[in-house]
């Protein structure tokens, strides 16, 4: 499998990259998540887009994400956790056989949290791909990882295998409050991410609790007694719903049991960097692994590896 | 004072009494709350609704609510807490002598949570008129209070005065999940109300734990799973937030701190009735107030009093 098409096909955005020989030879993004594409449209965009990079033969592709939902091309069905690349690897939806396959998600089941209580499922489309590449560029076997997001995941991996993970509406939250709350004709037009002094004040007012619901009030009263510049609210919102997640998920278990190794954060670097800088204000260390851990997993589930030196 | 016009106006909705003689001779509702009425527009939106009633000489009119906002008739300043009738009366600002007045929202600090934050303020406006009208109505001088909706409010109040007070954005927070997150979509038309075990369910997720960020989830892949009837989705999600406010209140302080006597829950009777139900899930007990409360608040306020025994 010495030519390799990678695809990572979410909700809202589709990229690919070409390997030959185990080297990344191009990478490509477009504005074509699974919600733009119609019903049985999949194989022409797919065409659109690598339609080029799949002509010689011997191409392999392989695609994760959402693309393997009920909303997506086919449903891959959810592969259940503890799961590994070895597990993934044989529970490849293959469209055309030794040409082109989807990488199932993982579902797992969260204990009822008292007696009465049903089981929780939980799943995962895409991420399962970034964990086991994320490690594999860190050359880690085990840890625990959180994947920033609008759902963000915590996963945590054990002998190379994820045995449980939670999701976390977070960056929905965060949206759903910049954009449709009362807070929302407070905050000023423009991104988080410029007040970093906002920012921590946010992540720290939520560690203390007591939780969002009370907490997210205050990004309103602070601006109205002027105590708050309104250019910094954004990011002081951003920091109250980061440092929620935070505050529980680490009342959940012991973020140390896998050994004190620092939390691995994956995604993107500005969110990634935020979450970082969260993380330390809780003092727990993190390392940081980008974009490239998708295309690490999908070449790992084909049979090659990246050298684990390509780790940021 | 024997003629008396009670006033609440909130943000979507303008409601009025008459007192004659300390009998509620008639109510009146309008869906005019005072972000449908422009600047400048108070007086005759006011005269429109309760211009006969107060033609007759000697005829006093409160008004409670957002009416006294910046974006209301006139910016009533914040009354500091501790507070009680005696202080409202003091503060109340007269747009004219002797005949109308607005009754001044409550501020309070919550202490920092941590060393290095800084005090965050808490406001409310309307809610202060209940309180007190609430209590007058149980003929108790004391109490833990919760005031459910958009913005909820739980109020400390010890000999007639409210000492403390926080809010919780719980009614906004299901409004968003329910009509613009990823949860909107599965969510069957119709209100919450109908499904009692899918609200217990969801509550009692809530209150063990471990947040909102992640529970919220759960109202999606419950669905998925096919684990919860569609037609319960609402109702189990109205629970999680209800019941992720109750154990954020609950881990606040010790609810029992006034003696051990049920919280006051002050509010229209569907709503409170899911606030009590919550209670009782997490062994709390409670006493239910409606609406009457802002009439009692105001005929307090004005110096007349209403008999305890109208209370529900």
């Amino acid at each position: 499998m010495a030519r390799l098409v990678t695809v990572d096909w979410g909700t809202s955005s589709l990229r690919g990259a070409l390997h030959e020989d185990g080297i990344l030879a191009a990478e490509r993004a477009f504005a074509r998540g699974i919600l733009s594409v119609a019903p049985g449209g999949f194989q022409s965009a797919c065409e659109e887009a690598f339609g080029d990079w799949m002509a010689v033969p011997g191409t392999v592709c392989l695609m994760s994400g959402m693309v393997g939902s009920r909303q997506g091309w086919q449903e891959a069905p959810y592969c259940a956790c503890p799961a590994g690349a070895e597990q993934l690897r044989a529970r490849l939806l293959w469209l055309e056989p030794q040409r082109l396959a989807i990488v199932p998600g993982l579902c797992c089941e969260h204990a009822p949290s008292a007696a009465g209580l049903p089981q929780v499922p939980d799943v995962m489309r895409g991420e399962e791909t970034q964990i086991i590449g994320a490690l594999q560029l860190l050359g880690r076997e085990d840890g625990l990882l959180v994947l920033p997001g609008t759902h963000s995941k915590w996963a945590r991996v054990q002998a190379g295998a994820i045995v449980s993970f939670s999701t976390w509406m977070t960056g929905e939250f965060y949206a759903l409050l910049a954009q449709h709350s009362i807070l929302a004709r407070m905050l000023p037009d423009g991104q988080a991410g410029a007040d970093d002094a906002a920012f921590e004040l946010g992540v720290k007012t939520a560690l203390t609790g007591p939780g969002l619901l009370h907490a997210a009030f205050s990004t309103r009263t602070l601006a109205l007694f002027d105590r708050l510049d309104p250019g910094g609210l954004p990011d002081y919102l951003s920091g109250l719903v980061i440092g929620e997640e935070l505050r529980c998920r680490l009342a959940m278990s012991n973020v140390e049991e896998a050994g004190g190794a620092p939390v691995v954060i994956v995604g993107a670097a500005a969110l990634a960097r935020r979450y970082q800088r969260a993380l330390a204000l809780a003092g727990i260390a993190s390392t940081c692994v980008g974009a490239e851990a998708a295309w690490a997993g999908l070449a790992l589930l084909a049979g090659l590896s990246v050298p684990a030196s390509t780790a940021n």
